[in-house]
């Protein structure tokens, strides 16, 4: 039986990519059957990705039958990932996230979470010396996996093992990084095709602070005035989005890659609150800039307060 | 601040055992803080193991302070930990069972599961190249984990890498495999000094089948006859011990290591329906042997049916 491969919902780079990488691994170096799959359409810096690398887009599914043999990447969130994933045969999980309980399995499987900043470099340490056997095509996947999730070196959650990898994919590809870079991330900044409730929800996640739920989400631009331009109409998108998926409040921070600063939009009182006690911010208006503010995972939950 | 590297409650041998070593790891190679502390007396094979190798027995400990931080080895289930666990700064997770969930952490750590017989062989192959550091006190340990574990091989949980690393540590201390493993479950096997609920709880695990609580207790030794002739005041203990612990049903299987069969306790109609549909077993009288069953892990909880 097919293992299918994937990440989490609303695919970004790295949930795209590591199942493409690790389906290759387990076809061509474990000699397992394996195929990546995809929870939802890729964002748009990850389309671009897989048409720079020439790879295939995998299939989109949306659920996965019971007894199916799956290997679970970039996540560990059972909310992050198809309705019954306990009723799978879940065989491996690779992540970079914090444990977040849920998931079970019926027996051992081999279960590797590091705090690195992205999956794929971590695949790159389990993959080991056969590594010398990936095309040119996994490699770009990967290397463009690492190049996002750390916003190219920017993010604080970037280590030195990720930086020494990708440096040495990018010599392989002879791949020039920052002007690589600054493509992926000008992909990932043209928004003009989403609907307000779907930037709202493209890279989100659901946290809960004192009893109240909150919807996180990030935009990670390079042109963030096109987002701020847009602010009244997210704004009232907001209580209809939360509403829709059972959270009080979204929060919606525009992550300006270049200058390494987030801008939060402020809709109400609850989210200037948390703006000020998370943040030691002083809100004027209707938005607020967190100079440094770069990492949901890092900087902003760990701070939420209310 | 000190890191404490604990397995689960009721240590047996790789429970007592991986946190010396782990700790020997984090204070000599890694350069931080540990110690190896135990949830529990360690049974009495464990107890022979510390004193064979001149090691100290760690202290025991019932609760951790909260923000304390702790590596958790050879379980990730919670109720097999102190209460409040999820309080603890847990900084790592080894182990080789099943994902129970339930266990959560404040940010990313480093979790390493596989389905190897014993955690000691995943730290085996982590610590790689430093093993050559390693005292042999804290080798024999090591070895000791393995050979308990996968009961010098004979148990189906047994992978050709626990294999491996005992024969090349035995190889290193000079030891003879059978006849040290026959000392360590001779050392099991004495269990004169235990009332009948101490050893329905001694080596048990709660699992739950169609809303049935059962708590599997195994007791692996050489010398099964002892406690089957011990059998009528065990099950006379079972209902006392099942209703303190929140569990409906003990099942107690005596495996016979040698033999490699066990030996199931049959007090009632419930147990006896178990082991009909679970084992295809044919149940006369209070007592049935299950030729080839040697693994709760393996063979037994994936089996359970009432």
């Amino acid at each position: 039986m097919t293992t299918l491969v994937f990440g989490h919902k609303s695919p970004d780079t790295d949930s795209t990519g590591s199942p493409i990488i690790w389906a290759w691994y387990l076809n061509e170096i474990k000699g397992q059957s394996a195929k990546p799959v995809l929870l939802g359409e890729p964002n748009t810096e990850a389309a671009f990705v897989l048409k720079r690398w020439n790879l295939d887009k995998p299939e989109i599914v949306s659920e996965v039958a019971a007894d199916t043999p799956v290997v679970i990447v970039d996540t560990n969130n059972p909310a992050e990932l198809p309705t019954g994933i306990n009723d799978c045969d879940i065989t491996a999980i690779i992540d970079h996230h914090k444990l977040v309980g849920g998931l079970e399995t019926k027996g051992p499987i081999d279960i590797r979470i590091e705090p690195l900043a992205c999956t794929a470099t971590i695949m790159w340490k389990m993959i080991g010396k056969d590594m010398a056997q990936m095309p040119k095509d996994v490699k770009g996947a990967m290397l463009s996996c690492i190049l996002s999730d750390t916003l190219e070196f920017r993010s604080p959650t970037t280590t030195q093992e990720d930086k020494a990898i990708a440096y040495d994919l990018a010599k392989d590809l002879d791949v020039d990084i920052s002007a690589y870079a600054a493509e992926m991330f000008e992909a990932k900044s043209d928004v003009s095709a989403f609907s307000d409730a779907e930037l709202l929800r493209m890279d989100s996640k659901e946290y809960e602070v004192d009893g109240k739920q909150f919807r996180v989400s990030v935009l990670e631009t390079t042109a963030p005035q096109i987002l701020i331009d847009r602010k009244d109409s997210l704004m009232a998108s907001m209580p209809g989005v939360a509403a829709e998926d059972g959270a009080d409040q979204v929060l919606l921070f525009v992550i300006d890659i270049l200058n390494e600063e987030a801008t939060l939009l402020v809709p109400n009182d609850l989210v200037k609150t948390v703006a000020e006690k998370s943040f030691d911010a002083t809100v004027k208006g209707d938005t607020v800039v967190l100079p440094g503010i770069m990492s949901r995972k890092k900087q902003i939950i760990p701070n939420l307060k209310v």
